[in-house]
């Protein structure tokens, strides 16, 4: 470890936090990782990932059961899952000195607004993992697609956003940017809510036999055009000046997904296994946000309602 | 048995046609029971039936294993489940003869047109039962809850509709009818698309848990009005002069699911005993009727795209 570099400390060290973590710790710099399940193995064995863009393992990786215990950093990425979005101030808060940043590394809409409420604007960021990570066993990661990871910043601000480029440049990781944060969130909302809440709803199923099948497709389309209608009317009441395109973000978002065979989306991995699912950032903000704004979005409101009385069977 | 009574045919005798022919043949009526999963037993131990209306048996039904053994009667009861109504017609062909009138004792919408193309229109009739009855053990019929039987003419014509009460007029059934059979096929959907498909797709819950949630709730009300809107037009298109009165049938059908407790919808119970549900006439034809008729379903086509996959799971 090298104590020129910077620290970070990973607050939710499940798989995207263990992984992330884990490639900015094998680069070299100074990673705390506060965790839960697999403290005790992960203090005895060490973390071990498997990966398409090469395995590793850290022997002795510096692992906390507390926030306290981590103490002030430069960068905090929070990796929990949205539904601890309650806890997320309090087991941030002890990280937090007047210079860190925050990185809010989880699914759904209106995260950073609460990062931005409890720590001020200025200092958040937000990340949106296109890829595939799971647990294993305990002590292990499976990272199981390429992926890139995009980054925006709260306000938009160019200048921050080269500071959390910079975070990741000795890294494995292969990061983008986005100009707009919000634009970013909502886009990737265009995936989430059909391949997601239909693989969910519709049983169980994985992401080819929505492509494949004319009436879940037909329910993927329209649920998308929801999403984008939305989307664009949030995105001009936030007076932001990016739209998304409507017709090629439809048509990539198929192809992309029709090369993605028989792939399991994350809230349908938690459905089967029997786990509370990640749905008022997911789907239930894109609807109340709907709401707002005076969009009309029967498809959304019908599947947020189903998905949450599922999500009260967990 | 009463030889001058009308003899019947009950094509179907699960839950429904064992109930309805059992009252039939308590009437002192020559009743004809085409049975298959309980045929045994019922030939050894007669059938027996509880009711809120007085509990009864029939020592010695008669009971047949085929169509051709029960040969041709005045009036055939079809009470097959929807999904068998691809074997309907070899079924109840045996049975016809010139005079012979067909009362097709099923859910959903189409079915009569199916009967009125095999069979010739004039002597279609269609029964809408508005109870609740399960089978038991083999040779147990369970009837839960009361409630009336309406009847409807294919066509329309008084005179049959007079024919089909004196056929139930000595028997324990309360029955009404109906000026407009479609109109009475569409309110009946009316109910059941909501309350037996979000029953399903939320995961196999009560009625009650529909009326009960804000969210569930708007979906049934907005899918009756999805319903109420194809069923006006399609009544139009049919040149019937009665309309479906949307303010009041949506405050009746609330209001009447608020009497019914936890309540299992037909469907509901189909699913949760992992059989086939009843999709296609119940949601597929009313849909594929909303598309021919332009009128946009957004709920009802990503609900029947659900069921559809929750049943190809079967």
């Amino acid at each position: 470890m090298d104590n020129t570099r910077p620290s970070i400390a990973i607050i939710g060290s499940g798989a995207v936090g263990s992984y992330y973590g884990g490639r900015l710790a094998e680069a070299g710099n100074n990673v705390r990782f506060l965790m839960r399940r697999d403290y005790h193995v992960v203090r005895k064995n060490g973390l071990k990932v498997t990966s398409p863009d090469g395995n590793f393992t850290l022997t002795k990786p510096t692992v906390f059961s507390s926030s306290n215990e981590i103490g002030l950093v430069d960068w905090v990425i929070c990796a929990l899952k949205a539904i601890s979005i309650e806890d997320a101030r309090k087991l941030v808060q002890p990280c937090v000195a007047a210079d860190t940043r925050i990185i809010v590394l989880m699914n759904g809409l209106g995260l950073e607004e609460r990062f931005a409420n409890w720590f001020g604007a200025k200092r958040i960021f937000g990340g949106l993992a296109f890829t595939c990570i799971n647990r294993g066993d305990p002590g292990y990661v499976h990272h199981i697609a390429h992926g890139t990871v995009t980054f925006g910043h709260f306000q938009n601000d160019p200048v921050e956003l080269e500071k959390v480029v910079a975070l990741w440049a000795q890294s494995k990781v292969q990061v983008s940017v986005t100009p707009s944060l919000l634009c970013a969130r909502w886009e990737k909302l265009c995936w989430n809510i059909p391949f997601n809440g239909l693989a969910v709803a519709a049983g169980g199923i994985t992401t080819d036999r929505i492509t494949g099948n004319p009436d879940l497709r037909n329910a993927a389309r329209s649920l998308m055009e929801e999403v984008i209608m939305t989307g664009n009317t949030d995105l001009a009441a936030h007076h932001e000046k990016i739209r998304l395109n409507r017709v090629e973000i439809i048509e990539r978002l198929f192809r992309l997904t029709e090369t993605m065979g028989a792939y399991k989306a994350s809230t349908m991995i938690d459905f089967m296994e029997g786990r509370m699912m990640e749905i008022e950032a997911m789907f239930g903000e894109p609807l109340r946000r709907s709401e707002i704004l005076g969009i009309s979005t029967p498809q959304l409101a019908l599947l947020t309602a189903l998905l949450r009385t599922l999500n009260e069977q967990r």
